[in-house]
């Protein structure tokens, strides 16, 4: 095998795939990033961890073909380290390792076979169960709606993010059974077809790294019973599935909730944050007093102190003490993108609904804490 | 005690003293800092953990006199998340706890107190024994001659650094016994007197970092056989000096190496980082192939292959091949200004000495390691 590609083409692919590149693995090859010439002559990368796969092509001049895996973070040192110039690759077949060539720098590094290297891109594309989706909405809806998943490495369905794809809208959701994060957007489903999936939310967040290297328009989504693959015109994303019932959360948020209060966000996350300094660190509570256009925030601590900051706000409501995990609040309204968040409560025991003030359909549903 | 205080000047207070605050220490009062109105209405804020010691003065409006100690991380934490303005102090005798205000902010904090702070502050200022020079020069020599001291946490006299001030010169240095940094500035020094002493790498540490606080256009140093104290209009530090018998390191630097390379600095720190993804993580050795006019660097591991790049150098030398610990060679050229560094070889085993290739009088040293 011997190619030239350009250090930033190349450069932008390791990053996409390096992430899943297991460091800790029992077989030394999921540390490795494969790379192989196509059939029309371009490049692909490929890393795995078994549970999730990211694959992208690369574009290259490609004088002789093969296959060899390499070093995932060695590879992406070097990489980064060299001149923005035109890098070659060629490999010596015997010793399996490779010689790298940019300028005046020069590397030999060691590999291991690709035939050691698991057949994770051996999947059917089938056309016919393909959704094709616009990507900026399915990012923003991603972003918005995994945060609030369980935070549990196991097959637990709550450690999954929930995601409902119908004729006009995609729902996507998650819960840890203290608060919910839910939201819709409208997408043009080109196919017309619907379906609904669990997805691991480490494959969210793997989604939300690799959504910032790259820069297409829509993304494919295919399913089959047990894995989900999202393609783009040159990167592809493997993941299983979560298999099981997820909870009817949409039953759980209240359709009407009689006291309204709209508080400017950036100035409620401060005063949160700066609250948040004297708070039992354990139990993360805060106070929220709501009085006619006012709101008191209080923490205090046993052994430390106490702290308090007023806010003007609007609210015409009977006064009202509810108490909250500050760290549910400031994560549900860092997701919003509105000025004006609007707090919907009802009893300081009932599920509480931070939204943004706009016609945006985003919530952020959070259980309040029982004062003593 | 009330006091009124501008957030940024007491912010600007608290970090300077902060740093030295013990956290992990047996006595809680230590990772405390002392706040206390002086005789000439202003205030005080002082940080100990015994060996060095921090005091600076703030403006404030002083309404109240007194005293106390609150904790440096929360008060910290506070104070750099109010609002840029007047913030009001107030200590509630009876319970030790300050209440602190500003804007619509309120806090209440538990402090320790006053009488339970260690009585550091009082040392003997002799101005017989004063030597007062220009911060810019300390300053850089102290950066410049830190690093290569010793790393252990020991009474071990290699872990101080060396401060020499004579009539016209100050110099200061460290070794490790592998490397050396000396460094030699002129200086006004205006009392004319002189004094060597040695001095902890953690109290050089620490001036450095309070440096980038203050803005003194001169300091004044006062030692006595156990005490180094070096003062600001405003702020003071007082450490603890070593005692003993620092090693003759001039002895050591070779006049004459009769071979020199002249290389750009910051392609050869380039070439070093290149070249040292490919090195043992054990050893860190870079090999140096000298030829005319020409230099190449070359890593290599057992495992994970080999590096070299070619830097185009003035050399008339013999061929040479030399081996460095790579980090002390980066260590030594991160602390020069000058565009281009001098290296001065005799054999490949006999100390070398990186210098800026100007005027300056500043030197790095490091022995070579042995290849087989």
């Amino acid at each position: 095998m011997k190619f030239l590609v350009e250090k930033e083409k190349i450069f932008n692919g390791i990053k996409l795939v390096a992430n899943v590149a297991a460091m800790k693995s029992l077989q030394p090859v999921l540390a490795n990033i494969l790379i192989e010439t196509t059939e029309d002559k371009s490049l692909r990368l490929t890393a795995t961890d078994f549970d999730l796969t990211i694959s992208t092509i690369v574009e290259a001049q490609i004088e002789d073909e093969g296959k060899i895996t390499l070093p995932a973070k060695k590879l992406n040192d070097i990489v980064s380290r060299l001149a923005d110039k035109l890098i070659t690759f060629e490999l010596n077949s015997e010793t399996n390792s490779v010689n790298i060539k940019c300028e005046n720098a020069k590397f030999d590094i060691k590999g291991i076979s690709a035939s050691e290297f698991p057949n994770v891109l051996d999947v059917n594309l089938l056309a016919e169960n393909a959704i094709d989706i616009e990507m900026k909405p399915f990012i923003k809806a991603i972003r918005q709606a995994s945060f609030a998943a369980a935070n549990f490495e196991t097959n637990n369905l709550l450690s999954g993010v929930v995601c409902d794809i119908n004729e006009n809208t995609l729902e996507m959701a998650s819960t840890d059974g203290n608060r919910l994060a839910r939201v819709r957007e409208k997408i043009e489903n080109i196919e017309k077809k619907s379906s609904q999936l669990i997805i691991p939310s480490k494959t969210t967040n793997e989604f939300l790294k690799m959504s910032t290297l790259i820069n297409d328009k829509s993304i494919k989504i295919y399913t089959d019973r047990t894995k989900l693959i999202l393609k783009t015109e040159n990167s592809m994303m493997i993941s299983r599935i979560m298999e099981g019932q997820y909870p009817k959360y949409n039953q759980l948020i209240p359709t009407e909730n009689p006291k309204t209060a709209i508080v400017n966000r950036n100035k409620l996350i401060s005063a949160l944050e700066l609250v948040s300094i004297m708070v039992n660190e354990k139990t993360s509570i805060v106070k929220f007093d709501f009085s006619e256009n006012n709101l008191v925030l209080r923490g205090d601590t046993p052994d430390s102190g106490a702290s308090e900051e007023t806010l003007n706000i609007d609210y015409k409501g009977e006064d009202m003490t509810i108490a909250f995990n500050y760290k549910y609040v400031i994560d549900g309204l860092k997701n919003m993108e509105e000025n004006e968040v609007k707090i919907e409560m009802n009893t300081n025991l009932s599920p509480t609904v931070f939204r943004p003030n706009s016609e945006e359909d985003y919530i952020s549903l959070i259980m309040p804490v029982q004062m003593r």
